[in-house]
């Protein structure tokens, strides 16, 4: 069933969603927000955008252009209704298609920031997963896997720019091969646990197209919840209220 | 200057420091506390051990017995003298030798725990860092880079082993690729904060000697330190208090 709903607490923005579908969740919300968004970021992509949760809450934080990508016809349609409702048709262009080889359509190292909350989960060919299903391609390597992912991002980046990723941290020692396979150096990383005391649930990562390797910034935890089961005040903060140095560039 | 110091909060150890040397620091006890010590852990050695905090520390929570190579001969007096000042000689063996090779002598596949507070930072030949001084080599790869380190890992570890490491988290794209390299999968990993609010400086990390990749864990973060100063309660309690499970195994 189709349904609109607000993006979390921004009650301007609102986003189409499909019960039947991969809802967006908080994942998109704390990757958006964790991306560092400067004053000469003029091209952003979103890979695998969804229903598009990263680029409407990206314009909250940023005027640059935001293009975004995804493949599944469902979740591109709910993406384009969704940028039409807020009026967001001139800031975010939405594109129906493969992320793989999408540069050579969109623009050779064109983009200042490159986003992702791709699938997270390795697929095995032979399990008892259907890879047709909308919610197995969203969560699952069956159209994309984090090598592919990172040789397009290569692709797509220009000279000193970023690709910010949420991910697993169970995949965290992957994630950095591939990254530095194709010379993208982490530079920032921060866990996301849900409560204090907690496992880290979630991983977001800042990398830079670079020959030079090291100088990563392990950044203070990210704690979704308190004791209590309610949102601790950085998320509030990040579900209610503009970030305060990105309001500059608006 | 040397002096006899109580090893953190335990009173019944002494270790042995030279106020010229490099002395052992918190590093040591987190990682000391931080490794997995199972009841059928018979074996451990410790690479770089300094003035042997570690064993000494490690003989709190296991009576595996625990081998330590130190290459500098100051910081293996100290360690001799601290081993025998303690009467811990029949559980401590320590070797004064270089660690590139040293599973030849000691032996291939030998151990269910390696250890170690290796040097962290990066040496360039040119720097203007004394190369022959008692701190540089404690503290810079200029004996033992990481890539030397984890290759003599993999010969000392024993099926099933594994190996922890203290580390700076600005190295952690690299300590995860050498690791890779040489069969080491990272499979515990926990970050070590100052305070509250601040930045990473220190990072555990546990792997194991397998050719099974993923299933890392992000453990919740360890911060030294509170807001006014004194020690959080987590870093007391390894100061002053045995490891609860650990006791089982004295």
């Amino acid at each position: 069933m189709e349904v609109i709903n607000e993006l979390l607490g921004y009650p301007k923005l609102k986003i189409y969603q499909d019960s039947e579908r991969f809802n967006f969740s908080i994942d998109s919300m704390i990757v958006a927000s964790f991306a560092t968004i400067k004053y000469n970021t003029k091209n952003i992509i979103d890979l695998g955008t969804g229903n598009a949760p990263i680029p409407l809450f990206l314009t909250l934080r940023t005027k640059a252009h935001i293009d975004a990508v995804e493949i599944q016809e469902g979740s591109y349609n709910l993406a384009k209704k969704s940028i039409e409702i807020n009026n967001l048709a001139d800031r975010i262009s939405l594109y129906h298609d493969d992320i793989r080889g999408i540069y050579k359509k969109l623009g050779h190292q064109k983009y200042d920031l490159v986003i992702s909350n791709p699938p997270f989960f390795k697929y095995k060919e032979g399990s008892n997963i259907n890879k047709n299903d909308y919610k197995t391609i969203a969560r699952h390597e069956v159209m994309l896997d984090l090598d592919s992912l990172c040789q397009e991002v290569i692709m797509l980046l220009n000279n000193g720019g970023s690709f910010v990723m949420v991910h697993r941290p169970d995949r965290l020692a992957d994630i950095i091969c591939h990254l530095r396979k194709y010379n993208l150096e982490p530079k920032r990383i921060r866990f996301v646990y849900p409560k204090y005391g907690c496992e880290a649930n979630h991983v977001l990562i800042e990398s830079k197209r670079s020959t030079q390797q090291g100088g990563l910034k392990v950044l203070p935890p990210l704690v979704i919840h308190n004791e209590d089961g309610t949102h601790t005040d950085e998320i509030l903060k990040i579900y209610n209220q503009r970030d305060e140095v990105s309001e500059e560039n608006l």
